[in-house]
């Protein structure tokens, strides 16, 4: 049908506001998710629909199968990378987990099973397991001002799970670092209290695969999934699905349907991922700053080290202090100021004057009206960059008159 | 753990070898997904992960939601252009497909159910049946050499499955235009018969939609699915999921799901989706080629007209047809010659001489290796074009031979 010639005015000369050079964004899901100069070079190149599939082999028609680009030579670089055997591209770190949920409870034949959760996951995983046909069962967590989740919890749940069905848990699922507090968990401690029961343990590295150096085989880990726009410097939507072995053959379990007509069937698309995922710019952004990533993990103690400073600044102001665990071992920063909220209570922009201090200092990425609690993610940023957003935070505390020691 | 170098060298500066301007592509899932400049510069520009993000709306956190860019705009926009109610973007047609059928089939409690699909429909179809728990029946077709699905057939399957199951199928799903010999079927006439019997018309239309006017009010659909990497000139992944106001209260059903020990819940996510789908550049090629795909589907009678014309040109090759119904209502060309293979049984590169001789002339996407059959697709080729491929064809065949009539 007709629409208006106004209406479709609208999707011309679409652009971002502040991603500019000369702005610093600090929005808390964006900053591991920056693309590297290769890889805005890669996406034009592979823009196209279907890029990738120049060379699909005719024998073995597979995303995973294309040697040109190198796609399939790259996922097995990256299993090494992440130390697990086997790795397949989804669309979504979610996808990668309602993929192994389902899967998980079909081969054990469950329906209406648990996943057993840490209770700072991600919404994601909550609908993953509700998608799949599945209950959740969350381990608690310290609440304010840590949020520390209670990893030995996760034995007892699992212990219910079984007194209440009758079977395990389907899956164990921890969250790396959590995307509300940043905080780290032990993988291993959860990974080994899974084993004891025989239950695969999943791993969401959302925020840490691609930014820290993992090795999924030190940290026994079954599942480990991941976000390449989250973490690896490429575009949306691209997730990473990575496993052991043993995990493969479950997950990846080949399609096995049969036409009862025409006797048409596909015994080699892996079901799961309905054949193929993301069949061109993502995937190739995702390979073309792999090599970066590579390299940037090994920097990362100094990332943390530029998050630690900020909080050591931003603390420095009345009434504002860090929530989750001290001191950070994640980028990933949850803030909680008394000092600005007081601010907004009196300020005629309420709670946005913050924003809009900020943005006069083309500080950008806190979310807009937030005072009280807001998150920041300083990774990749310089050292001058944290220092001036440090200085931007304590100045504009002091044109408000915080007191700051 | 530690990656060679010279592994990693492998993927800087990733090419393409045959879209640089000069050479014609005839590959045929790739000619309705070629960027508009205006997608090009938006991919860049949108490159970064999470791109989309900057202006979620902090009350509705929903990638549907968002207004800058305009995507709640364009989904709207690109309702009223299909002629349906409801649409949301999804990674892939084949994820929209897994959707319906996965949500139809829990709406109504169904379980080891029934799809009934035309035998010609894709791979991923019967995949997402399989995945979402299904099973098929497939509607005949009339085989060699039109492949004619034979639309009739449907009611027979629908009750065919009522009494084998007691229930009437979950869905009836058609092909609109199939990937194997681009025969257009009648969308109404199988949305009628699937109605009598009160079960909801899903219609593939990955290679329609995007290409050629579709008004899915007026083809009486329940559930319309596309591919925005193969038909909107957009970057994949791209599905699209459009749908009645009726069939979106069902597949796009809210979360429900609550967290045990936190309370913590989802109202606001879409179940299906996993809440959000496409968070960064092949949302925004879509949006940004979609005023160029209003535009194009008016000029869909002119492709056809040069698919015609290079299915008369390349039939006056010896022993040269088109496959499918005649004459041809779609760009996607099914070619039986058994001119060519004759030749490549004598020829020293056995197959894979066709592949060479057209790129010694530039032009490319023929599959590699085949002869007796191959597929092409002409659509928004020039009519200058089409003309040089028709001719080259010709060429190749006298070069080695074969009659011209």
């Amino acid at each position: 049908m007709e629409i208006p010639k106004q209406n479709l005015q609208r999707y011309t000369n679409l652009t971002r506001e502040f991603t500019k050079p000369g702005y610093i964004n600090l929005n808390p899901i964006q900053r591991g998710g920056v693309l590297t100069e290769e890889a805005r070079r890669a996406i034009l190149e592979f823009g196209d629909g279907y890029s990738v599939c120049d060379w699909c082999p005719a024998k073995t028609p597979r995303l995973d199968m294309i040697e040109r680009p190198p796609i399939k030579q790259f996922l097995e670089d990256m299993a090494r990378f992440l130390g697990m055997d086997v790795v397949r591209i989804v669309t979504r770190c979610r996808e990668a987990k309602f993929i192994t949920f389902l899967m998980l409870a079909r081969h054990r034949g469950v329906k209406d099973g648990y996943v057993v959760i840490d209770s700072l996951a991600h919404y994601s995983t909550y609908l993953a397991a509700e998608l799949a046909g599945l209950r959740i069962k969350e381990v608690p967590n310290s609440g304010y001002p840590e949020y520390r989740v209670d990893l030995d919890v996760y034995a007892e749940k699992i212990e219910e799970v079984k007194r209440e069905t009758g079977e395990y848990p389907v899956a164990v699922l921890l969250t790396h670092v959590d995307y509300q507090y940043g905080n780290l968990n032990d993988a291993k401690k959860v990974a080994r209290i899974a084993h004891d029961y025989d239950v695969p343990f999943v791993l969401n590295a959302a925020y840490t695969a691609g930014l820290m150096p993992i090795n999924g085989k030190e940290l026994e880990v079954d599942v480990l999934v991941g976000s390449g726009h989250k973490s690896w410097a490429a575009s949306a939507p691209t997730g990473i699905l990575a496993m052991t072995e043993e995990m493969a053959k479950i997950i990846l379990a080949r399609s096995k349907i049969v036409g009862d007509w025409s006797g048409r069937s596909f015994p080699q698309k892996e079901l799961a991922l309905l054949g193929c995922t993301v069949m061109g710019a993502p995937i190739v952004s995702l390979m073309a700053s792999f090599p970066h990533v590579v390299e940037r993990v090994k920097r990362w103690s100094e990332e943390v080290e530029k998050a630690r400073y900020l909080v050591e600044q931003m603390e420095r102001i009345e009434g504002t202090r860090q929530l989750g665990v001290k001191p950070k071992e994640h980028t990933l920063i949850h803030i909680e100021s008394e000092g600005f909220f007081k601010i907004s209570q009196k300020h005629k922009r309420k709670g946005y004057f913050l924003y809009h201090e900020l943005k006069k200092k083309k500080i950008v990425g806190i979310q807009p009206g937030m005072t009280k609690h807001f998150k920041l993610n300083t990774y990749g940023l310089s050292w001058d960059e944290v220092k001036y957003v440090a200085n931007a935070f304590i100045e504009i505390a002091e044109k408000y008159g915080l007191q700051v020691s």
